[in-house]
């Protein structure tokens, strides 16, 4: 039970060209970890700030001791305001392992040395709604405040270039900003109290726009590390969430692991572990072993549960024509057990008992489409919009006791009836943040799922989505493998900030620009360090001219060297600036009205 | 010079679960080709009938021989007009395939077997274009319009589902309608009439959305048969037309062989050939020169040109302040030689010289966007905009030739601001078929640039863009392998599907919804061969659960059988069923308004 973990390499250290710093806010233990992309020196131009969810694995200074788990970040500010207390938690039973009575565990035990669960003090709610309501500006909001911003506070704002659909971006986040914010909930700052490890980080429409990857067990535990290596990998291409969706055996076991060194929020769907509890007989859930579930999950430090409360019994039937049915696993579950007692969700019915539990501990809601659309056929139709009316109930209940509310949404949507999620979203849920998977914009596109959905994503994104939930190349075939992972969450941040330049978030089009600098500028390695994937990038560029010096050549293998548009363009400038000058001939054109082109007197330059 | 050409394999016979149909028009010669889908007997559904433009390649019954061409399918219709003849052609010069006097080549040289070029007659115009404004269907005409209706002629029209922003698409394509699209301008048929080896096929936006995939010789030229192989590898996937953008030696040679084996419209850029001609130096572009390249590419029998007449000298200095300056290689070319000779572009000065050439063969305009944007910060710039004007002109310019058009876009676009692209095209170019180039909705996604493209390629096709011209994951970085083109072609016919889905063409989803009832059913083997690229998905799924039997079992690897949430989902309409009968649960909901579930007696099933 308490072997050393075996050692399995965990992916470490910073990416190509890039470097871990860390900003201070008004305290000296709130320091904000970000990265720096350094470019040539002959650019003349600062390193560009970039945001990063990566934690200290890519920090060249922090050792890995993944039996220690992560530096308690929180903790202190999370004590500090007295609201909390430590008590002995709920045992570690065997079936929260899957386990039978007796049977041994095969993934080794993480050592807690002693820590114990925290909760509310009695009659108080220490989450950052409440907190945000009461006019507390939180160091966490603090922390999210300075990270959102990259580089815009102290630079003049640049013009807006966007259309943000009723957003409000502003042009510098403040705490005061994160704080407000929340306090409407229209952001959640997901963060258990009993997660201190995790790097503060905000989801909401008027902030970057988020990606959440999904991890699961492997069917057959091998270590420890592969299983915390898979949340460092997916973190390393840019989730700002994990989703951990393990089933079978040793899930409670192997969620410790990954809490302890998780540097960003990790989510779950306790209904996953608490049908393993019965033996997957969804007709045998109770509230009880669900209640029981939800305490064992928030005592470990979970941020965010999935609920499927929407799922009513009296939506079901209204799935009864679709082409796909029910699509979502939780969905299914529960439409299962309502069939089976032709009882009300217990969920639903229990919904006030679950606020009662995650209001002690800081655990957000994310409100389950159980009945998403699995096809183009059936999206929008009247059993998803009957659910996400029900979500909007639930919302308002969930504020009701300060509880962090995000909605999960679509699915499979074609691009035409993708607005109309959105918009339903924000009137029903009143701006409570929207979580969609994708949504696919095609079915036919097995293998290519995950490009599918980035186009969904993107533009629901731009409407005004505020997490996506990333889709691998492996959805609907089979399980994603570390390189699905990697591409998974890599077209998801492309999708992502698509959907912040659209909008015109502010700080957004700084990497952009800077990158097509170094393109034009033929700054092949700052043209990698500033891709989403530098390694990518470069290995394509390598794959046909590999030498060092290629990386300095003013072309590449796509035209060859007589080809090359950018060269001959610069050739243009040149041209243009020994005879004519062409800012003085582009200003002379513009005023004769751009018809005809008259030679200038020849200009500096 | 004469050799027989190596072997190497080309990719012939059907893709998985698919076989080659012919549907026979009005005369026993216009036989469509089309590719069916066969679905397992359970499911008790007829076979897809799907767009192919793979060519006889797909056929089983279908002798490669690349040395003798692909029959001339159109070369009868051609001649019974009476409107063209042959004449002795240009001869084949040494500088046309970049040698020098008494070098000699490396690539062997078709045979023609005597074959002699076609010209129009005097005083004759043998345009589709023209054939279209006298009133006149062509046996072309009639093809297209087969091969564009799939399953829907005979068929009730399904409701309407869509947002076609004022396009006109019909419930059924008739070849009058085809006709009428042609006349006005509003799609193009291009087919030289020196290439009747091309299978009839349309770029319009009441049309399928198309796609085109750039091809290039090698470097190092190992064989011919690798040549064909590229366009027979890329037709395979999907492409609706190739631009072969071949640049240096053995061009001409290599332009030959492919076009004898292409049952796929061919387009060129003519001003790459020009400028081998005079060995890369810009200025030293004559029209002449281009002229003659023309008529050599218009004898060949290429169907479409790109002309970059619109980079005019004027636009020039608007591209100063560019981040990305002139990304376009023949807009950088052409911009050279305006400012090396301060004079208007002579693609433009001689805009209806060119027209007077394209009319004699019937090759199509496809009129370049030299001043494109090269990235989101130059975007919709009045550079590109001024261009777009010119091209609006040359448009209308081209059409008092009966010659077609079709008009290039951009390039780097985010997402907010593609839809002003569409609209500005629609409005200045008379409604002329849109051809872009992704756009791209962020600069920082190199080894992505195919999903950042394929997100504004499915958006812009939804506005109204007829063609799509692909990306690979290797844009930007280095010369696209054949997987990269496979990634590419499947990628874009991904976004061109989505769009056509968007605007709500009334054949769109019969695919999407017969893999959805295979998906839903456990018909593994119809999801596979209803895919896009039904070997990727099969190799997917096939890497977690590679066993035969697997195809039939009730469950993927991603979840594993307990956690199906399909499975469940179908248990649970067995448990409906046999308590209440969804159906009619569905129904009394409705009635009841939806509030609150009233159990039913239970109904028959």
């Amino acid at each position: 039970m308490s072997e050393s973990p075996r050692s399995v390499q965990l992916t470490t250290g910073p990416l190509p060209g890039s470097r871990k710093i860390y900003v201070t806010g008004s305290r000296p233990d709130l320091r904000v970890a970000m990265r720096e992309v350094e470019l040539e020196p002959s650019s003349g131009e600062a390193p560009v700030r970039l945001y990063d969810t990566s934690g200290p694995y890519s920090d060249t200074g922090h050792v890995v001791d993944i039996a220690k788990g992560l530096a308690t970040l929180r903790q202190r500010w999370i004590l500090e305001r007295g609201d909390v207390e430590a008590y002995d938690g709920r045992p570690h039973r065997p079936e929260d392992d899957g386990l039978a009575e007796g049977e041994t565990m095969s993934v080794p035990v993480f050592d807690r040395q002693g820590r114990r669960p925290l909760r509310a003090k009695p009659g108080r709610v220490p989450t950052q709604l409440a907190y945000a309501r009461a006019g507390i500006i939180t160091p966490e909001m603090e922390y999210v405040a300075i990270r959102e911003n990259l580089r815009r506070a102290g630079q003049a704002a640049p013009p807006r270039d966007g259309e943000d659909f009723g957003a409000s971006i502003p042009d510098v986040v403040t705490a005061e900003f994160v704080r407000d914010e929340i306090a409407r909930g229209r952001a959640i700052l997901a963060a258990n109290i009993n997660h201190p490890e995790a790097e503060p980080m905000i989801i909401g429409r008027n902030f970057l726009t988020k990606i959440n990857a999904n991890i699961g067990n492997s069917a057959v535990a091998s270590s420890v590390e592969e299983e915390v290596e898979k949340l460092v990998w997916a973190i390393r291409w840019g989730a700002d969430t994990v989703m951990d969706l393990s089933t079978g055996k040793h899930i409670h076991a192997t969620r410790e692991w990954i809490l302890r060194n998780s540097p960003v929020p990790i989510g779950t769907v306790p209904i996953y572990q608490a049908l393993e509890k019965v033996d997957g007989r969804a007709e045998d859930l109770t509230w009880e072993i669900f209640r029981d579930t939800l305490i064992e999950q928030c005592e470990q430090g979970v941020d965010y549960f999935t609920i499927h409360a929407g799922v009513r019994l009296a939506h079901i039937p209204l799935t009864a024509n679709r082409v796909t049915g029910i699509v979502s696993r939780g969905g299914s579950i529960l439409a299962k057990w309502c069939l089976a007692h032709h009882q009300e969700n217990f969920l639903y019915t229990n919904f006030e008992g679950i606020c009662e539990i995650l209001k002690q501990y800081d655990v957000a809601f994310s409100l389950g489409d159980g009945l998403r659309p699995g096809s183009l056929a059936d999206a929008n139709d009247a059993a998803q919009f009957a659910e996400l009316d029900t979500l909007g109930e639930l919302t308002k209940i969930a504020w009701k006791h300060d509880c962090q509310v995000i909605i999960e949404g679509p699915g499979h949507v074609p691009m035409h009836k993708i607005k109309a999620n959105m918009d339903k979203q924000l009137a029903v849920c009143g701006e409570a943040p929207f979580y969609t998977l994708g949504p696919l914009v095609t079915d036919i596109a097995p293998g290519y799922d995950h490009i599918s959905s980035a186009v969904g994503a993107a533009m629901i994104g731009w409407y005004g989505t505020a997490m996506l939930c990333y889709v691998t190349p492996k959805e609907h075939l089979g399980l994603p493998d570390r390189e699905d992972v990697r591409q998974g969450v890599v077209v998801y941040k492309l999708a992502a900030h698509a959907a912040d330049l659209a909008k015109g978030h502010p700080a957004a089009r700084l990497r952009d620009d800077a990158l097509s600098r170094a393109r034009f500028g033929f700054r092949w390695k700052d043209q990698f360090h500033l891709s989403l994937d530098p390694e990518k990038a470069r290995e394509f560029h390598d794959r046909t001219l590999p030498a060092e010096g290629a990386k300095l050549a003013h072309f590449c293998s796509m035209c060859g060297p007589k080809f090359c548009a950018y060269k001959i363009s610069q050739e243009v400038r040149d041209i243009a600036s020994a005879k004519a000058g062409m800012e003085a001939m582009s200003e002379k054109f513009r005023e004769e009205g751009g018809e005809i082109y008259h030679a200038v007197t020849p200009a500096a330059g």
